[in-house]
């Protein structure tokens, strides 16, 4: 292998700061990143979580939805990319 | 890798507390984290489930549906994130 | 990690008694637990098994079917959850 | 972890016995098990496979097909479960 | 375990004889085995592979499609199973 | 194994040079490449991302659409695949 | 295991010459193979990889396209079977 950084460990310089983190299946995550580890398993704080989600009560009419976290633990396998600043 | 606890490990300090859990597929599971492992497999207590289902006796609309369980092993590998307080 | 028991080791007090097992794809099996492994692959007895087919001679209608089997091996990788008592 | 056998070792009984494969996508297969190890790769003897297929030239319509093998070598990934007497 | 010879060393018996291979999304693979490994990938020479492709020419109606090759490598993870005689 | 190159430290030579990455599901990233490892998670800079998404307020329609980025670390498990200059 | 060559290995045969890649999703690519690993991730060059995409400009009709790659590294896990001459 080249003498190239593990992207991973890229993480570390974006610790208590915001990121968005891309998931599969438009799943979008912003937060401040606490912590994570190699499998990037990720500790997110102060997150905001968007999403579709079909609403039976109007005809399975795809809605785009929000909710708010205090914490999250966010597993790794979920996610596609994490963009930093 | 940086000196980053490992966000796994974050969860000790849910235990016994009230989480809420979403898994793939618009599962959602509240509970009482009792106890976890490092693959995320996670025991819930006074869990309530909810999820969307077809139903084949009215044109299979989509329908939310909720279920009570005292206790629950969950695997890992389903779980999206876990909200902490 | 935390002074945590591990979850599916939990399991063990289940043994001979009832459970309830929800898999992916709307697939749900009771029976009698009567071993499991790390895994999660689980030895069920006296199991009913629930599940949702499209019957092709019924214009490919959604239909809730249900069958009985003696004992089942089941692996672990289907499963989303255990339910206890 | 309990003292509980490991529910794949079960398999062992059903060795020259008739057993009930189900699978991912409502494959079944019926047949002899010959051999198993612990991925769960089981050898078949006098198989009958049932599945649904979409006929192209019959509008796509769903179809339950039925095909014999003498001998088949079946991949533990695919199986959901397996039926013992 | 049991002593059970491994399912997949059966396949030293199959080789250079005549095999069916079902993979997953209804691929069907024929040809002559010539190797094999413990992830089950395989090697097949004169190859008759047969698929469903939807025509975007013709209303992106489903359609039965053959096509040959002198050898393939085939990748373990796309199986279901191997038909042996 | 034969005396080949690894496929991934072929990358080395592309480090600080622009890459097209295709991801699962029409997912495609074009940026710097900054670093990479052996599961292939990349570390990219000035990052273009396109992508398809349905559009609730357009009756569902899908809609190409595209993000910037100063810096994402991608997940492998999402490529496809990488191609380099 | 019988005295079976690695399939894998047999890729050695195949360098510097074209082989055809069919991945998951009907996805192709041709070009000349340059090197591989055990995972089957591989070093194309030369490449022409035709997929299907809907358009959302055309009704969202799926359109078979074409591109071309200098240089491309594949990943195995996106691989079905790679055809040789």
């Amino acid at each position: 292998m080249p003498p190239s950084h593990d992207p991973i460990s890229t993480l570390g310089s974006s610790l208590g700061k915001k990121v968005i983190i891309k998931c599969k299946r438009h799943k979008t995550f912003t937060g401040v990143l606490k912590s994570f580890n190699t499998h990037l398993n990720v500790l997110l704080e102060n997150v905001s979580f968007t999403f579709f989600e079909r609403n039976p009560e109007e005809d399975n009419a795809l809605e785009e939805k929000s909710e708010k976290f205090n914490r999250i633990v966010l597993r790794g396998d979920s996610i596609v990319f994490i963009g930093l600043k």
